[in-house]
């Protein structure tokens, strides 16, 4: 349950009133909430006298909820680029699995400024399921990455696994990925709540939106409200491609969930041949942004191989996706 | 593995020495060949005099699988109307969950040809979970349909639940549907393989790919050239939505299957909000037709009434869809 | 919604002003009951007259619910054996995946009267994903199981695929089993209902147990009580095993539904290695009865080869099985 | 693949040499062993000159298989106790989801005195879903637990969430507890190989078994060999119990796996109805250990209140317990 506290009102003594219903305050589009725990139905009589308005909530589905605020949450980056809001953006953001060496990383930047690309994707901390495998290239790998900013103006995204580096990835990122292996770790959501840039959260593989949405409520009741949704993915019973991408889990977020979404084609399929059919698809249902991994070689990649896309599968990507952005009036970045 | 025999060869002597291997003679684009388990991995010695050429498959993925017949098949409709091969058609087929009464079918009937809709869908035996609710109104509702199709010129795609009527559904419709449930109904699936009709084959929502295809594979061995597959959505955890429509997995079926790909968004949404995303999402994969749930009064609806579209909704899709269409070279039909 | 309705009324008056509700009149448990649709939550006024008592259900889990009747039913089988009920009988139902010829079945009858297990299993009908393999002996098939009847004394479950061989299934067989494949099959269910044999339903590997016990009323509703459950496994994301044998829905079953319930830890596992670790946690449930899969050369089987146990391995199994019976009150049989 | 090295050899030198292939130097059961990647079938050349013998394993799955070693592994707790090994032990660990203060975590403690449960499970760091809600007493739990073994001489097991608090979990427990929600975590499984603790890792709901073992892999292969796995149910589409507890995968890890096995029938189940038959079931199977939620009043429990055990039944599952112990040979503790 959201409660809108009364101009004025003793906002901390409410916040005091309001412990066994787990409630916290948050500064929200500028204006005061009280959010109690979703368990709770009637607004309890002890907050009655702070109370503007109370909007109710299904479970602890509440600060993401349009129930809440129905006009999609606007994220503004660095460079001024916004991602949803009221725009009609929807922004690639393309690269790498890994960040491999400085060659490979600035080999993928330029491309990246040569088809017009804004947001730069690659991983310095690879959360692989196993120890005898390339690991990424940790903290060095954030420095090339931030290197690559300085020098192209690209905008950063990349991913923390765990939480004994995120402020690291804070640090030298734009975009602050949490991994869809840690959607439930409250280091990083924390974290995340207090630091200053927008945020993607990535669903988990066996996650459900009801946990989704929810992972986003530790980073918006911590005060960041710049935070968007990724969906890249489900296991399911198939095993023919990696994932199954969840585009009717798309549309039930559209309809109910305020913050922007953004699809991720390539960790879904698992196979470059379906990426460019998956990304129209995901393109056409209205979506703010797409990540699509992007190698120079990808028969060479030291993780992720069989799904990324070379530079020349992607631009012919790109150039199919321009003209259906056009026909159903989306601005494609 | 598929043998294409030699010109002249005794067909049925080589027919009779491959029953050890499960053998079947199949008259496939003309040509006479001879498929035997797929589990056997080099030509049975005996066979070397009969074969001309020999296609090693996948599992039992064979007469289905690009791997032999690289071209996508064509299924040609009475009215001279083709889905799939050379065609860049994207049919669309829409109409109640169920016949319901004479003046609901006709309702929607006349609301095909107002809007330029060639294949009317909708079924007789409906294929519900319990015994205490509406079952479809039978043969009565078979007639219905093909009332409409003298009247209106429509085509006419219904299921078959089970193979007590498959043949009065051969009979009374221009496509014969394979429900999901009925997806390894030998019975159905043996009659479909008989007919002189085009099938379309629905995926069952606990079934994979593989078995699938392979569903497809008795009608095709069968003799009945004229299959086509279709996705509507697969069981997951996922509980926000009816079930996850398989998008990867309909990249999967472009690049290893020959059969034309039809997907039904209404079924995997259960909601008619998510209705037209998706369905724009499953136009811009390149497919090859859509099942469309449409019904004069949803909130009435006998069954399925949560997903079915008005008129006016469906009218608003179908011309979001057109501008769609134009931009990636497909034909809306 | 179940109506127990008043001694001496007109009980075809009441069917007839149910038919809105979907009304269905059964003598169970010799008493008339009235079960309409689960969807109305409140006696309809017109049928008020007719009320000695209403028994609500959940959706329509209504017959086969312990809400309605208490109990554990009793399945009768024609030997005077009883599974189910008030007995603590746990009945072994072994035997092979296929009928393949008739030493081989007479083989495994044999060792069943050696083992003094006292019902036989073995399918006549394989519901086999491709045209390209094994499809089972049919007719031929039920009537070698059923001379093994005659010659050995045994009890024979056997499966039915689809519709077009029920009434064979139903004549030749003592428990018929409608096969996981074919539990949504109305044709099946509804023939089932009217036969004067107990049914087995295996729950689909795709399927709710919502589903499964929905599957059971359109049998108990036609009149049949004799219904036992059977869970095999379901399809998960894991597929190191063959299926995920779901003994979690196993306690709901027991907890909430009054059928007999039967376990198959063979399908379930897909591998022999498995089985009897897997036969112990069943037994240990305290469920009524245990399908295994046992054939004297698995190597050799024409289907399900890796899961059959041959007659050492069961032997071994059995041996095992006693004392864990004994110390929880069990009676194997 | 897994390489004894030869006495007397440069360790290091191979270690150097094995770096393109991500080699870990282990000792590993007083032997050293160089693991390189699964991925690589055969034994490179250069590493040739160090080789004693090489065990090749399928995929990452490598010091945890039974492939390379065969007997179980033996967890020795400081009291004492062995759990594993060649023990016939099944060791219990009960105790409330959270401590939520000290009368309640000190009254569970006082009932395993009462019960001679050895092992004293509950949690500090709650997983909660969200914000809003009761998400553990941190530290403070931690040293409530402490005290508890103290006074009581119980084993402390007890969860991390997140590699924020590790090393405090690891200070104030006996069995460090990695969650399923953190299975993935390399912060969390980095510190364990390191901690001179057993380790007990739980299965994510949405992980492969392939995964979970692979994630004992970064422990044992950081050189602590005191892992131990735990099955606690996997995400299904079934929804009515909170999870589906794999016991074919058990299965399959006690074939395969030479790890310790733990059953958690309490998570799986959701409801406290089924949990005694479920316990039932996992002892059957002869497992190691079986962690069970118990809370003095489940009622008032502030998380997974409704799974939880009461004294009473859990003292009735206890008996229970001891007579199918007994019957098939295992030591209950």
């Amino acid at each position: 349950m959201i409660i809108r506290l009364k101009q004025g009102c003793d906002k901390n003594e409410a916040l005091h009133l309001a412990a066994p219903f787990y409630g916290i305050l948050v500064q929200d589009g500028g204006e005061d909430v009280l959010v109690i725990s979703g368990k709770i139905q009637e607004l309890p009589s002890i907050l009655e006298p702070f109370a503007e308005e109370v909007i109710p909530t299904e479970g602890d589905f509440q600060l993401s909820a349009r129930r809440y605020r129905n006009e999609k949450r606007a994220i503004k980056l660095s460079s001024g680029l916004t991602i949803g809001g009221t725009t009609t953006n929807c922004v690639l953001m393309i690269g790498p699995c890994s960040v491999e060496e400085e060659e490979q990383i600035e080999a993928v930047a330029q491309f990246c400024v040569a088809q017009g690309i804004r947001v730069l994707r690659a991983g310095a901390f690879k959360p692989r399921t196993a120890p005898y495998s390339f690991q990424g290239l940790g903290l060095e790998g954030l420095k090339l990455l931030a290197r690559m900013r300085e020098k192209y103006g690209l905008l950063i995204i990349t991913e923390a696994r765990d939480a004994t580096h995120i402020e690291a990835v804070i640090e030298h990122s734009d975009i602050v990925q949490v991994g869809a292996k840690a959607m439930y770790d409250h280091g990083i959501l924390k974290a995340c709540g207090k630091a200053r840039k927008p945020v993607l959260i990535k669903r988990g593989f066996g996650s459900t939106l009801q946990e989704l949405v929810q992972a986003s409520e530790f980073v918006l009741s911590a005060g960041n409200e710049q935070v968007m949704l990724c969906e890249r993915g489900i296991r399911t019973f198939e095993t023919k491609t990696r994932f199954t991408l969840d585009l009717c889990g798309v549309a039930w977020l559209k309809e109910h969930c305020n913050l922007p979404i953004i699809l991720d084609p390539s960790h879904a399929m698992g196979y470059a041949y379906g990426v460019p059919d998956l990304a129209r698809a995901c393109l056409a249902m209205g979506v703010d942004g797409l990540l699509v991994e992007v190698h120079p070689f990808p028969a060479k990649a030291l993780s992720d191989s069989s799904q990324q896309l070379n530079f020349e599968q992607f631009a012919r990507l790109k150039s199919s996706l321009i003209p259906l952005a056009q026909a159903i009036g989306i601005t494609l970045i």
